[in-house]
């Protein structure tokens, strides 16, 4: 427990702003983006590398776990502390002086409480960006942390793909601090520290600063919204798009038209864009895009696109019954409204699941047969990164449902989900938002034994200290 | 040592054709692709993962070191066994029977022992790849032990990017089978095991199936030959060409003059393209490629890049000196014929350097004016992949030179050159060969003794067997 004793010599390590304890000034690093409510001994806001290795060192010294807390957008409660009020936030939002861009290394150094937005925004006098495309907000550190993923994963890949270099706090007794990679995109010698500490959810310590692959900010897209025949010819829609455009496909969405109806319902000044205004069972966002402004005499993006969903309707009347090309951003405003009309429906129950993409939508229809057979009353909302066999598995219940009064109808509903993603179809029950305490009984659940027994030794030997809402 | 029980033991794991002892036998397994010559005790060529577990578990518990072998091309001495005799050599090569493509995930599960070109091959009739383009002919489970990248890095990355699952057998007293990964591209539900192995060149244990990412094969592609009118200028080209081309750029390589001379020298066959056959001090060898076929009305690429190669020379004439478009084939055995023309110029003292891509070109700058004050008499002959900042950095000294009879000069040499890479430029003394006995120096050199310790316990940790060429 962290007493006075430990207050003092923390205000002393952090200065005056770098230690909250009044519950008034700890209450927004409580509180989580969606969920959560938990309470925290105090909240340390160290502004530099060497004082979150000072803090850390101080605590693990002292048996006090720390969590680590990034953007704190997380939905899994990965980043905020337990009802104990026995653990204390460690928080990045100082750590986000440092932006040494390297236009030439195609990278950026930058201080991992900066927010994508931030960043984004201080990339784009060079025209480039960090091609990490999410709904939320989040600050950098916990986007290496959860190893985001995100809307335009199947051309730009994940956060793992995307850091060439980490500083990190080791959660040992001296806040052992680690440069690693130093934004080199080759290097073979020896393990690559890194990857222990990406996609980890600060198991193994904080992450302070990243070097960034960053990527030019695309000059011309087009979107459309497809509407498969069926959800079986999905994945060959998908492939005669990518053997049809090649690496120019940048997002492949696919929207349920329960989500979309949400969506419409919630959010009124969204344009239905389907024909008749008849909502499909499913819909597809597609995006091509090109880093390269148009040359002249070149095809547009669009018309290119016309011409290529033209081609594959004639090829195979099975595939696509209807294309409407518009503009990207209303195709986006639709995409990105679906999250909150979803949440406005009912109450929501998510999942954050992932597939081969081979088994995406067998995934899908396997739930629409099996799902009301067992749990009636509940409506599937789904969405997700199709491309990339990322599933936004979304089931809503009607708030004043009687059974949500106690939580053994929600468990045994997410139970049965994960057991059908995980078992049956060999998927992840978290394919972007990493663990926290929220889904800390899936990893001891899926998990086989012998990785549980490794990834303990792991924790163990590198980095012992208590830290992180998740016990591997 | 492995004595006549030893060889009894595995000889009944393994059945007829399974291990190797007679000298003859062995040769070719105790013998590197360019240097080394070992002695092994055995080598064993299980033919399946259960296998390689017993092979394993039993050298683990008798402490004989097994030096893990796949196609044996690496050039680090990291496949082959010491002098001592007491090494046991586990071949891949009889781990070559599964191949099960699953064209929708765009991926395949194959055995560690096929070569790149088989698996190539039998991709091909789906117009897929594995996209990693090297000069040698590796088996798949020696790629993931070192990580390779090659020429085409910059648009498809290295084999890290493509794993996206692995079987492995660690190296432990129990041979304990790990199945990591299964295929996903999103998963993030714990400590990714599969990054361990990636890169360490068999240190934790022995890769026996992997399930790999693939492309489709371009169905577009044009060269060029670029001549930049100074080495400072090569890093502007680079930008200017990937902001013109995109996603479309998918090989970016430097070739020294000295390395150009050597391939024309050794290979007659060869066209010289320079104008008046005049050989510039650097040339780059550029590619474009679509995985779409061209569109009709759309312009093929090869007019697209004489299109953009006009503007970037009206642009910045400090940038372009000339630019030969050819065709991709013979471009391509002019790049291909480097690393045999060298090695045929003389005694080759070769490194695999990497550099933040900002300090590639002022590296070897700083080379050609430091190196022959410092040591007379030796020929840079570079050339690399300067898009992702990797350099095959190669010095050629007279065969007959005096100072090749012992090891001075050549230690010396290459002890100023890797701390100028590593020290002076913060590069990597080993981009894409990964560690082997030949490099182990310099791991222990280079390292910050933190991570050494890190690595060490994670070893200890994780796979405590004696496994693998390399000590960390």
């Amino acid at each position: 427990m962290a007493g006075d004793d430990h207050i003092a010599t923390l205000r002393s390590l952090l200065g005056e702003g770098g230690l909250l304890t009044a519950p008034s000034d700890m209450a927004a690093y409580e509180t989580g983006a969606r969920y959560d409510r938990g309470r925290a001994a105090f909240v340390a806001r160290p502004a530099s590398t060497p004082e979150v290795s000072a803090v850390v060192a101080h605590c693990v010294r002292n048996g006090i776990r720390l969590i680590p807390q990034s953007g704190n957008t997380g939905l899994v409660s990965g980043s905020t502390p337990d009802g104990s009020g026995l653990q204390g936030v460690l928080s990045l939002d100082r750590l986000c002086r440092v932006f040494e861009p390297d236009p030439i290394n195609r990278s950026v150094r930058a201080g991992a409480g900066l927010r994508l937005s931030e960043l984004n925004a201080r990339l784009e006098p060079s025209g480039l960006f960090f091609p990490i495309d999410l709904g939320a907000d989040p600050r950098i550190g916990g986007m290496v942390a959860t190893n985001t993923g995100g809307s335009r994963f199947l051309r730009y890949g994940d956060v793992r793909r995307n850091t060439l270099g980490l500083t990190v706090v080791l959660a040992d007794a001296h806040g052992t601090v680690l440069e690693l990679g130093a934004g080199l995109r080759k290097n073979n010698t020896g393990v690559d520290f890194r990857q222990i500490f990406i996609g980890t959810s600060g198991a193994f310590g904080v992450v302070t600063e990243c070097v960034l692959n960053v990527e030019p900010v695309p000059r011309q897209s087009a979107t459309a919204i497809l509407v498969p025949v069926s959800a079986d010819g999905v994945p060959a829609l998908l492939l005669a798009i990518e053997t049809a455009l090649g690496h120019d496909l940048s997002a492949f969405e696919l929207m349920s038209g329960a989500a979309i109806r949400a969506a419409l319902d919630h959010v009124p000044s969204l344009r239905n864009p389907f024909a008749g205004g008849e909502i499909p069972s499913y819909a597809i966002l597609l995006e091509v895009a090109r880093a390269n402004a148009p040359r002249s005499g070149e095809q547009p993006l669009d018309a290119v696109l016309e011409e290529v969903l033209g081609e594959i309707w004639q090829a195979d009347a099975a595939m696509l019954a209807d294309a409407l090309i518009g503009p990207p951003r209303e195709t986006w405003a639709l995409r990105h409204a679906l999250s909150e009309g979803v949440r406005a429906s009912g109450r929501l129950i998510a999942f954050d699941l992932a597939f081969r993409r081979s088994d995406v939508m067998a995934f899908l229809t396997t739930m629409r047969r099996e799902l009301p057979e067992r749990f009636a009353g509940v409506t599937i909302c789904d969405f997700g990164h199709v491309g990339d066999g990322g599933v936004h598995f979304n089931l809503v219940v009607a708030p004043d449902d009687p059974r949500l009064e106690d939580g053994v109808f929600e468990n045994s509903l997410r139970a049965w989900v994960c057991d059908v993603a995980v078992q049956r179809f060999g998927g992840s029950f978290s394919g972007e938002h990493a663990i926290g305490r929220k889904n800390q009984a899936f990893y001891d659940r899926y998990t086989p034994r012998e990785i549980r027994r490794l990834a303990a030794g792991l924790k163990n030997a590198l980095a012992p200290g208590a830290i992180g809402a998740v016990r591997f």
